[in-house]
């Protein structure tokens, strides 16, 4: 069993409103010296497939359905 | 400036239905081998503090805010 770690970013000079929306809420608590909050998302897939294969594999289901290219960026883990 | 990466997962039993959608999707696209799929938030903090105050200080921002710690289970990483 492969495990693959996929993190999907919005591109910088994006605007991330849910990264906004939470460093106005830490700074609402009190939390100082937050300077940037950005929220993205952490996909694990369990893949029954080797190594070897599994990245290329996984980087055609960023490409296809996991990341929208356009504003995402993404990156691929392989443990 | 210190950067703290914090990843939020719906604790192991609680239903992940934007993984199982995910999972379904794959599916159809023709993705074989893929036994399972869950989807986490992953935030990423600048801080203007130190690295020895930032790990106190980025488990209460989870506690009190960034995690539902009722649901979810989270991770810090200071770098």
């Amino acid at each position: 069993m492969t495990t693959a770690i996929v993190n999907v970013f919005l591109k910088e000079g994006v605007l991330d409103p849910q990264g906004k929306a939470a460093h106005h809420a830490l700074d609402s608590l009190g939390f100082e010296g937050v300077k940037d909050v950005r929220i993205g998302k952490q996909i694990v897939l369990q893949l029954d497939t080797d190594k070897e294969k599994a990245e290329q594999e996984v980087k055609e289901m960023c490409e296809t359905l996991l990341a929208n290219t356009v504003i995402e960026d993404y990156s691929i883990e392989i443990r």
